[in-house]
């Protein structure tokens, strides 16, 4: 295990005092152990809150997109494991400005057992909660058991969908009903080359030859589709775009924006031949590609591959998307 | 080699169509074939133009900092390779609105020379152009040789300083001296943890074992000043930030601007637990951080390891580097 740290046992905390240390203008830990972090700027009163929650070991997910317009709180979990719904708990009383907390969140075992007993103890306490479970990986599950999907970078875009309708002050309802509508235009694929290795394991996820790579592959290397021979990029492209379109139902005249992640190793140059193909795959299909997110949104650490998200635009979506955000780790203002 | 592309020898050209297809909205291509790349914005006339030029395989540098106070154009080469004097000066040419154009680049020979013959060009046309190399990478020869030194992730600081300069409609002689009062107070230092791979090449850059890492490795994979067993994140921090603050003669009571840069394969995680252990380190000597730059700013594609990067400040050095700035792959406006 090559890996620039101090102690493999201290990996999340040091990596938590880190980005406190460096980002103390923008965010700040409730706790003395900084597993619940939340916003450090003035949060609206109404404004209905967005928190979130899950394990390390994929900045910027989950942590990184705590900021203005976007998360309101974030738990944080080891390398790969659920925060506590305790503190779940206190991070959405926190987080409650009077109107509610959506709580929206990759679907996991632990992290879903544990939000809904977050959301219990929140209920004793009369704080209004909704809980919404991304499920965009679409090579987890067929579509008519959607539910059993797991959530990968698509939670990138329902975070900025939902974050933005709080921020415009709409209700826990409304922001709830536009999320979900966000959802259901929002899926994701991607391929691994490589694993990655968790600092208190020390040995690599799994093993893959070097001609080959893992298609469908789940950011903490659960198993993919298949295991094949390496592609081209635009092999590549089109076998996950095929796969997304047909899931999706995207057809021509229809506007997308795109997201092709890097999951930790790959290069950025590689994810813009990535986006090359993807552009020219929508081009000859007559699709229009309104907003194109490129880099690392969600990772495995070192992992190498990456993973293609796309959600279907309509006018509400759109301004949404484009509403201005801003976190330590993302910026949208440019956009 | 496994790496997500379609042909090695199409591989700069395949980059270079998909930031054009992506930002078609902030840059373009001077010629066919896109190896001059320009704002896409109206620029200020009587504006200085601020420009570079370097090879490929290094992104965000060099061509993703070309944008609103930062760079006007960059020339881009093959993989590790210059671009030719023609390239440069075809931008030299079309980046002078009237008051001149900074060359601001890394000191290698390639660039150095053929800048050398582009500014030669652009003197027959009248266009006036000053040249400055960058040398910041204070691993690559000593002190009293400093015209020998690389230009490595110091160069990112550089254009943000000179950008702001410009944009602040200062002379091409003002810009100059600014620049390298910058320049003077920048030095740059990192380790190499694997080797990468050119495309083209395919074959790694160089071997290291699987507990070794390499002290002051450039970002083409030249050799440093020793290999050595790893060593902790403290360690190799209080190891970098030792030989920087000495040659730079950093004491108690100054403040810095520091940049953790991964070089490519290196976790964020692992750059945080980086930037904690510098943040202590300059804790504990009275040294101020004033702004943390965290993340990938100039890499070597596939290349895990990392550098330090120190920019002592003045107010005028403050200024100008909180000046706000934005191109699609570095925004400024959130520090």
């Amino acid at each position: 295990m090559k890996k620039i740290l101090n102690n493999p046992d201290a990996f999340c905390r040091e990596t938590l005092e880190g980005i406190i240390l460096a980002h103390s203008d923008k965010l700040k830990a409730l706790d003395e152990d900084l597993r619940i972090i939340v916003r450090n700027d003035k949060v609206k009163e109404g404004k209905v809150g967005i928190v979130t929650a899950g394990g390390s070991g994929h900045l910027p997910v989950f942590l990184g997109y705590v900021g203005q317009s976007m998360l309101d709180g974030c738990a944080v979990g080891n390398v790969f494991a659920s925060p506590s719904a305790k503190k779940m708990y206190h991070m959405i009383s926190q987080c409650d400005k009077g109107n509610g907390v959506l709580c929206l969140y990759g679907n996991y075992g632990g992290d879903n057992m544990n939000f809904d007993m977050a959301c219990e103890m929140a209920d004793m306490e009369d704080i209004n909660t909704m809980r919404i479970r991304v499920c965009d990986d679409i090579a987890s599950a067929p579509k008519d058991k959607k539910e059993k999907r797991r959530g990968v970078a698509g939670m990138v875009f329902a975070w900025k969908i939902a974050g933005a309708a709080a921020d415009k002050m709409m209700s826990l309802e409304e922001v709830a009903k536009v999320t979900n509508h966000a959802l259901e235009n929002i899926g994701t694929m991607g391929v691994a080359l490589s694993p990655c290795i968790v600092p208190q394991v020390g040995k690599p996820t799994f093993s893959i030859q070097d001609d080959e790579m893992e298609v469908g592959m789940g950011i903490h290397g659960e198993v993919g589709i298949e295991v094949c021979k390496m592609l081209t990029a635009d092999e590549i492209v089109k076998m996950l775009l095929d796969k997304i379109c047909e899931d999706m139902e995207i057809k021509r005249d229809d506007e997308v924006a795109v997201m092709i992640n890097g999951l930790g190793a790959t290069p950025l140059e590689e994810l813009y031949i990535t986006y090359r193909a993807a552009h020219k795959y929508f081009e000859k299909r007559g699709v229009a590609i309104l907003t194109p997110y490129i880099g690392e949104f969600a990772t495995s650490m070192e992992m190498a591959g990456m993973s293609v998200t796309v959600m279907k635009l309509d006018s509400v979506l759109k301004e949404l998307l484009e509403y201005p955000a801003s976190t330590p780790f993302f910026i949208n203002a440019n956009r």
